[in-house]
């Protein structure tokens, strides 16, 4: 049941005087139940509360973490239908979708308890004592990453479970041993209120201290805005715009302490297309880009916004193929308000500009709630000449750019922005322009696919989803994947300390089993 | 022989119409030779040459990368006595010093050297395809870390060779794949200059790209400030002071296109001594500490700046004994006159403050560009009282705290700002005291150390040099040791790529040998 209140560990509170709304996605309409954006007061509870959950919480045994993943996302499939109901009428998106990224949301609760159990993550490097080296001796140095400290999360309105409450940001700050403050998105505040009652109820199951988890309602920016300046908060991490997650970057650094902000705030993702491959399957590239750009209503921060081509009849034939297999697709309803005005405006926007040929469908008058994809056309030449068509569309939209020859799309490569993905559709992978874009695109992106589309983004070990700047504001770091958990945790070294108040992961016995390096070597041998 | 130049790749430049000047230590008197600061076009030359320099740079098999770092070390102790004799010109450190700082120097190169041979530290992580998994075929994704581009290096004043212009910041960028260009120290523009010309033969001699490394003297912020905003810049390293680092990291924040700016900034280094070491051994303990406060002058970052005990005969006993032993050391030469004037004035205002009783020395008239060491005392109550106490002294200084009991020492040691090192001096490990001690320490500290002296920064593979701000601007990432090399590094995933254009840590065969995750287990086969 959907209480609407702030979850301030494991107490429910409402002081706000005002009340703010959930909606129905495809029709605006207001749902009964009021929820309470959080108070400064309530605000600082949280922050507090998790402060002295920390120590506690990171002291626990990695099974007894482990077992708190576990029973959420048991938690979570026990909501059942109300849970799938909720998030269809708060998002639009259809039921399969919904009962997927459930999957995905519990599947990666329980690959990052398998992975703590497991227990190597924390990266033990002991180099031992020896006291007779010369000239100096060397003292015993062993390192292990520890938890930073309360997180902060920003949950995504595209993804309401797999990027959002219990989703990949919360799994991991849980995972290594963070507590985590949730600040809820204004577009699903009931899945909000669902999942963070499904993880306090495994949070109680599971005997964890009050404060390592807390949910707080808002309206506007001061919520989030409060969270971070927070002195008891030690790392923030987000899914959104580049404007929303620029903003609490630059908050975060004027602190007195400043403290990283983890912001994944999506790419165009450009798609290049090599002429054998237009040659070979110009109409199944067609309906594979086509697929991808209309995936959930084009709302993945993975959607191929460009694609990028070369100039000669099978990449026309593409381009007419591309715009009909778009246009035989249904308007789709938006997740909110905000984003599809901001769609339908760049969109026309587009169409008003010179050298952009529209394709494919334009705005949809008859459901006006939804939005229906779109393609356009531009030439090399012009797209090099105007910046800002670089922007991310976010939505059903994807640009395509027709160079010249391979040269033309050389430069378009160098003189991109970061990315989180980027694309090379080919059949001959000796070709020296391939191994040239393959260079270009490796330095500009996280993640380089061959012959795939980018949406679709595995929760797996190797998975990168981050990128240079502006698709992320650390490339260095990932927010799917096991090692997503790096963000929230930092290096301590230990000289000489004795064995009693060593960490397991770092006893001589090393009786957790866990790989290690000992003087330089990997291995799982006692010391 | 020392040139003054600007090595911009590997021509020398010296196109300011100003110079500027080294000077000896111990007399503040000028050196003959003409240094030429670099000027706005200069500095973007070294830019641009580094950007091209990358592509090359990066692609070179790990083989070519450690030679080029063992001709460095080589070329280094080829200059032998000239450069040992200028070091201690111009840092006033003795002969002994500077030769083991030597060591240290190339000792770090070799060991990153090895380290790339070795090749497993690009955390190569594989998760092949599963064609037939349901309900979703996994594609198949390969990750591993990949250089970040250009590194500016601001060199270090207090460690003229082993964190200046081939120190640990250099060695760790150049080991993964990055160019470097080397901000000069004032303080050593000599020294700058005879290394820079060792790395520059070193790279001539194993063919590295023109642009590889570049070294420019400065008048002022200008260049520093112009290498931190350019464009080609993708990383900065500092070691200095925090007002020095934190600008630098304010800026950094105001590109375009943010980057990180890994500044260490020194801290206190707190050390804790448990009335049972005091009971035992408080001699040796003043004996241990004196000499740890006066070692280079006091002019280390891990100078342990507090020394917090519980009030009692032996601590009175202690105090005294430390501070006759400082009173025993000789006065000796500062780096430079600002760092100089700066201990002057700290000691001299904390003199004048009312709950801090001065101990030992005082200021030494008669050698006026060197300093005596000190020692002072202050109650817990009145620390807890003056926040500013906790500042650092840089230099041959040492505040001894006296608490009441052990309730005020925690309590200390919970108001800690964010240190490089924190120290436990016990004799019982499991007193409970203790064991909260460690805790809370192990969260302030990016080192927790027992019965040791905190300087002497070990250079292996569990080391960790960082710390919560303010002792660093990212506590994630260490200076010192081989994971220094992360701070240079973002993994990069390339998902159902050829063969022919993984790198070759990725390829199924494994040609390097290395150590990879492959599903989830570490291993060496091949896939």
């Amino acid at each position: 049941m959907i209480k609407g209140t702030n979850k301030i560990g494991y107490q429910e509170s409402a002081q706000h005087a005002q009340a703010t709304y959930a909606f129905v996605a495809a029709t605006l309409e207001s749902l009964p139940e009021a929820f309470h954006p959080a108070t400064g007061e309530e605000v600082d509870q949280a922050a507090q509360k998790a402060a002295k959950a920390f120590p506690i919480y990171r002291a626990l045994a990695p099974r007894q973490r482990s077992e708190f993943l576990r029973a959420i996302a048991d938690e979570i499939e026990a909501l059942g239908s109300e849970l799938i109901e909720r998030v269809m009428v708060e998002s639009g998106l259809p039921e399969g979708r919904v009962t997927g990224e459930r999957g995905r949301t519990t599947g990666q609760l329980r690959l990052f308890a398998d992975f703590i159990e497991e227990g190597s993550w924390v990266e033990a490097i002991i180099d031992p004592a020896m006291p007779d080296r010369k000239p100096l001796p060397r003292v015993d140095i062993r390192q292990m990453l520890q938890p930073v400290g309360p997180v902060v999360v920003f949950t995504a309105s595209n993804f309401p479970l797999a990027f959002s409450t219990a989703g990949g940001d919360t799994a991991s700050a849980l995972a290594a041993g963070n507590p985590v403050i949730v600040k809820a998105h204004e577009s699903h505040l009931g899945t909000n209120d669902l999942i963070a009652q499904a993880i306090l109820h495994a949070a109680q199951k599971t005997n964890m201290p009050d404060g390592v988890f807390s949910s707080l309602n808002s309206l506007g920016y001061e919520v989030g805005s409060q969270l971070v300046m927070h002195d008891s908060v030690a790392s923030v991490a987000f899914t959104g715009s580049q404007r929303g997650g620029k903003a609490l970057f630059d908050l975060a650094q004027k602190r007195q302490r400043p403290i990283p902000v983890f912001a994944e705030m999506g790419s165009v993702n450009p798609v290049f297309i090599l002429p054998e491959a237009m040659l070979v399957r110009a109409e199944a590239l067609a309906q594979q880009l086509a697929a991808s750009i209309t995936l959930g209503v084009g709302q993945f921060c993975t959607n191929p916004g460009l694609i990028v081509t070369i100039d000669g009849p099978e990449t026309r034939q593409f381009s007419q193929e591309l715009a009909k297999a778009i246009e035989a697709t249904q308007a789709g309803t938006m997740l909110n308000q905000g984003i599809r005005t901001n769609f339908e405006e760049r969109v026309q926007h587009l169409s008003t500009l010179d050298p952009v040929s529209m394709l494919g469908s334009r705005l949809n008058e008859k459901l006006p709630h939804t939005v229906k994809a779109t393609v356009a056309t531009v030439s090399g030449a012009d797209f090099m000449e105007h910046p800002h068509l670089r922007e991310e569309v976010f939505g059903p939209f994807s640009l395509i750019i027709i160079c010249a020859d391979r040269q033309e799309m050389e430069n378009i490569a160098n003189n991109l922005e970061g990315q989180l993905t980027a694309t090379l559709m080919t059949e001959n992978h000796d070709d020296d322009v391939v191994r040239t874009l393959f260079d270009i695109l490796s330095q500009k992106a996280g993640r380089v696919l061959f012959d795939g589309v980018p949406t679709g983004v595995e929760v797996c070990h190797a998975m990168h989803h981050g990128g240079p700047y502006p698709a992320t504001t650390d490339e260095r770091f990932t927010s799917v994947g096991t090692k997503a958990i790096l963000r929230f945790v930092r290096p301590v070294a230990y000289q000489n300390a004795p064995q009693n108040l060593l960490p397991d992961a770092l006893k001589n016995e090393n009786p957790l089993g866990i790989w290690r390096k000992i003087n330089g070597q990997l291995t799982k041998d006692p010391l």
